[in-house]
């Protein structure tokens, strides 16, 4: 088995690398290829050295020639890229704060800015992954379900499952305060990507979600402090991804965030002291832990180990929902619970969404579907056009000189006409 | 043929009147019964004095003597009345200004404090209306899509239609504008009542869609004026009903509410100087045009005189969906164009909503019904809900201050626990 | 107006004109143009002459010099040819026979055939059409139901509307049966063409439904007698297509062929006879009323005409779907009351579809696009796949022997591997 | 865990026993209740003598009082009565020779007498099972899907699980055939109980369809044996279930039929040779692999311990659609894989059925549904209604001799007016 990985020089990498010697017992790795683009050629070294030093000789680690080298004959591609690196970050942060409006990697404006300057690079990606190789695309990258709508349903290509760590640390969570190994617990969990909500938890074969339902607090080290307030939970009977803080506390949140600083500066902090660490160490810091990440490595690791196991176990994943929320279009590509086997990856039925939860989710897919549009168009008017609709979006005041400092701030990435 | 009008105190009434007048050359008008509450008695006295005065003996102006005798055996009931009259919709404008809130009596927390007033006593109504008639319900009374959602979805009443003189201005200002009369003209327009999109217009067989869509401009009476930009039009390729004003341009309409004071106040003395003309008058004061309802009257006589014919003529109404709008749930009432034949109204099928629509029709409807559940179950928790949900609804922070603030004022209608 | 037929050498054609020749009082007709295949050469210039002294100088008959002169620029072009003309009909009633299978011009194993001969000329026909005019084309080549599900569903031609004369007929004779004007009756009519059901009627606001179904009795030439008893229609609560009788009457309705011989045999009598009267007539002959497709002309030209006034009327028509029947995919092209309006049709929303009806109609829809994948895919997989689906197709044991029986009978015109 | 068996008498328990024993040693099985009515009293004290001895002391097998005792207190109840034992199937598979229509016990006008008998009874042991129980049902009385659709849709009774034994030995077989254990295996199978498709086998990840499609061969000791020919799966492309025979090789199986005699007649003297082993043996004798339900204690038994376990393995079962197959609607019930979990059975979502198989499946259950209201309305009307739509029912001339027959034939079960 050779799995690739696209963005190999992030410092989260070495988490990953632990997670597939976890799994190297139970299935067989051959190789991981550890890419990354030339300007992160000197990071890339310092993780590929330290990587080695971590696997010994469980599997090969290599560091590809090219692209092409990397991507050929591959089984699993997982894509942890960031277009434009921390600095791009930055802007997507700070641009929306000038217009009151929240900053955020993935939510919002930001994750706007933030998803138009990457779908041209994943559109190359994929057609070199579908050209070169067989793999399945395991997708990190952010925002993460809003590619992997681009992906399934624009681009066409099936093989790729979106990713991210909130559902493992959900269920991590819930098994902490119940007792209950992972396994033994099933969750009613649907919406988009960082738009979730946890309307059922199972354990074995007994609901206990009133028991759990206000036990649970997911803090992520991702996005500032901000605690649901005791009856909103009792008002939606759902608990709501941690994101969902942005539109419901959204003046709170913006006190927070221009406070506290972008994330992107903490980041860029962490980043650099993580690669001092690996230059000469030889196991995981723990300083990886405040990276924000926590848990990618298990998801993506047990996910490889399961979809070549074709065990039938059940992973969160982005995927088209394909009638397993019934009340919602089969084609949107969700956040669900699926089943892993075959191969592939199906949905569960679930039944229908909670009207609260589906009315969030209807305005922000089609959000998602025209800003899509906007970057195959190449058109400022649909882009405006899907700002406008986002509920933490501008008042048509504010749009175009919004849209202006965006596409100012990403010239090299992003062009609409 | 029997017509009757609950809640003909209205100033509104006398253009209603007239408008009967106008189809009794068409169609056989019997009896038109002017009922009210007590409490409005000395308001309806002049206009049933007034309208007797006009109509002379064209039909019989009739004041019943209870609602009971109103509706036996009525083959048309008009809806216009207001709960809480003119004073509620003052607290539902103003209230939510208190939290930098659009208050308005139709849209946002303003249409939700109306709306949770006005559903006990529809529901009254029309148990009656089904106990003593056969009648089909031509409903004006506000939020009038959000109410035929709870009349034919909740209550189940099927012979209900929901108005607005929003689409009959709209066809009377391209008429206008083209030289073409309104039966030459179709649209495709859809979404919810105030919350609407036009998309296509057809002069007789010919797509005049691009040559018209910015030289649309729908001023209404009821709402502070405010231009959409061109750049606006040219973006959605559609034109907004000019309530998503309130969506849109959400800060200016603000700072134009709170400037200009409510529309309630302005009613009030309009309604003063309405009635004082009527008590001696003999015909329409040119002043009525000022009360902000044009052409509701025209819209309903007209609707009643071709449903009495079965001629098969298009009315934009608000009914269930039923596959009209094919990306839209069929059970979503909807403000449609509809065939009106065999004492029915069929919504024309007119392909898919555009997303952009359709994201706001979406998030709209899950409050519209949250906001009937809130209702039904007496809940404060899904109240809240559903006002977190609204676009224009507030933050967490807000919430249940502006709830007490909204119940407060409304104790005599609104029970919730 | 230019009109076009394509198949004008038809013993029906003086009717269409006939038709044609009415409405030239409410539109402006300038030219009809009469095209036909070399092959019908001389029964197109009798009929030729025969027009124009029917016409007169109302407006201008044509014999175009070919197919591309035909076309160019028409506004409408009628389909109504034949493919292998009625010997190649003959072959398909005659054929099924020998397995004890219906035979039937347009139902069964003989519309069969007769789809799969007709499938590519429409191909290439549709292609100019696109290529030399914006004309709408008018369907009444059979199977006329089957043909528009290729061309719109699977050529993707939008301006298509599949015609019968089946409606016309029934509204005709409800018409006879009440005394209402048949623009006073509506009607809850759906399904495939030739595999309808009326379920509901009303005149004016009347539901008159129950009164009426037992006395509706739809006579066709084309088929054998033979009554639906009354407890059927009890049972059904519905008026199914005569057609029906041979799902429903199957043994019965294959006795009656063989005994009475086919109706191609029939026509080609016929249809000796009307030329001869049209050689030196000038007005059209009592027999034509034999000839088994009354109120074609009738159907077509007023579609014609209210296409070209956008005036609103309703047309029963086979388009699609598009909602208007609600528990049938939207796609399904079905035969269903549409309001003629901008030039288009909409399918007017009529609720859901009978339980029985909706079996059937499934069924034969799929039996429909399997055929059509058979033509596309050259598959005599996929054509033997379609036949063991019908209702009247063949058994696992027949099926491969009818099949080459049929491509044997038809080699010129359907090639499958 | 206590497991109610209701129709214990049927010579299959010992079967099923022998299940719950190999799945006792997985979860902990307090009790197995063994009822039947007071006909079969003889043969139940048989039975449960023979499971005394077969179980020893692995757990409490018990012969209640009465049906209330039997199911008070009830975790799993598995309905596998016969309503009329095997006279009535007799009859069933009889009266529809007459009218050379096929006779089965499950399948055409055989399965609709069963099921219009079968009704009333399930409808009076879910209100018992639901009043002195929280049991999950599993249900093995014929016709099984149609049953479920009944019981999930009609009656509104969610905990119940309609299953055959075909999947369980179509899964079995492929497993013989490829080595590969059943866990590994993963089929793309749906549609009605006993009229189902397989259309895709995964053997763990690889795609094995092509290569076992014309390789499996499923032999039922229900129905005659009559193979497939080689080209009709090569133009389904799907291995179809061994009922459709009835259905694509009608008159061969009629043939078939009338000389084998029926298959109760056959059981009758197998279920007598039975119960004098089970008199005297104390183990399974191998006379019961010819008794037709092989496996079906297999299915129960490994359900119940999966159910338990809530460890989301893969089961094929009758179920709500719910989304699984993308193009059938979500509330028909089909026989689809499931995974068991949270004490449910969530189907996995497939993608679209064939057209083929849809065509089908659409006219059955439109059929099933029919049939449903007739019991429900107690109509004649609706029962003759059902009987013409069915594939394998009779004509109009036929259906009101052949509906006679079967009331006749069941006046103490079925009440029709």
């Amino acid at each position: 088995m050779k799995i690739t990985v696209i963005g190999a020089g992030s410092t989260y990498t070495p988490e990953l690398v632990k997670g597939i010697m976890d799994i190297s017992s139970e299935v067989k790795v051959d190789e991981l290829i550890l890419y990354d683009l030339e300007e992160s050629e000197e990071k890339l070294e310092t993780i590929y050295q330290f990587s080695k030093r971590l696997v010994k000789d469980l599997f090969k680690v290599v560091k590809p020639k090219n692209l092409i080298d990397a991507l050929q004959g591959a089984d699993y591609v997982i894509f942890q890229f960031r277009v434009g690196f921390l600095k791009a970050r930055e802007n997507d942060e700070k641009i929306p704060l000038r217009y009151n409006l929240i900053g955020q990697e993935t939510t919002g404006m930001g994750g706007f800015s933030c998803a138009l300057r990457t779908f041209p690079v994943i559109e190359k990606y994929i057609e070199l992954v579908d050209k070169y190789s067989k793999a399945t695309v395991i997708n990190f990258t952010n925002p993460s379900g809003h590619i992997t709508e681009f992906v399934m349903n624009y681009i066409g290509f099936e093989r790729f499952i979106g990713l991210c760590n909130i559902p493992v640390n959900l269920l991590h969570m819930i098994s902490q305060v119940t007792g209950y190994p992972p396994k033994d617990i099933f969750v009613k969990y649907y919406g988009l990507n960082h738009l979730t909500f946890l309307e059922k938890v199972y354990l074995k074969n007994e609901d206990a979600t009133e028991k759990l339902l206000e036990t649970v607090k997911l803090e992520l080290a991702n996005i500032p402090k901000e605690d649901f307030p005791g009856w909103l939970i009792e008002c939606l009977k759902m608990y709501p991804n941690s994101y969902l803080r942005y539109y419901l506390m959204e003046k709170k949140m913006l006190k927070k965030i221009k406070k506290e600083g972008t994330r992107a500066e903490k980041v860029i902090s962490i980043e650099k002291q993580l690669l001092e660490l690996y230059k000469t160490g030889d196991k995981i810091p723990d300083q990886l832990s405040q990276r924000g990440g926590s848990m990618y490595s298990t998801a993506a690791a047990y996910l490889i180990r399961d979809l070549h196991l074709s065990n039938g176990s059940v992973h969160i994943l982005n995927t088209r929902n394909n009638g397993a929320i019934s009340n919602l279009p089969d084609d949107y590509v969700l956040e669900i619970p699926c089943m892993v086997k075959a191969g592939k990856v199906f949905p569960t039925s679930l039944g229908i969404a909670d009207e609260f939860a589906s009315g969030l989710i209807h305005i922000v897919k089609m959000y998602e579907r025209i800003t899509i549009d906007a970057y195959l168009k190449k058109s400022k008017n649909l882009a405006l056009k899907a700002m406008l609709l986002h509920p933490l979006g501008p008042d048509v005041e504010d749009a175009p000189k919004l849209l202006e400092d965006i596409l100012n701030a990403n010239k090299d990435f992003i062009k609409l006409e």
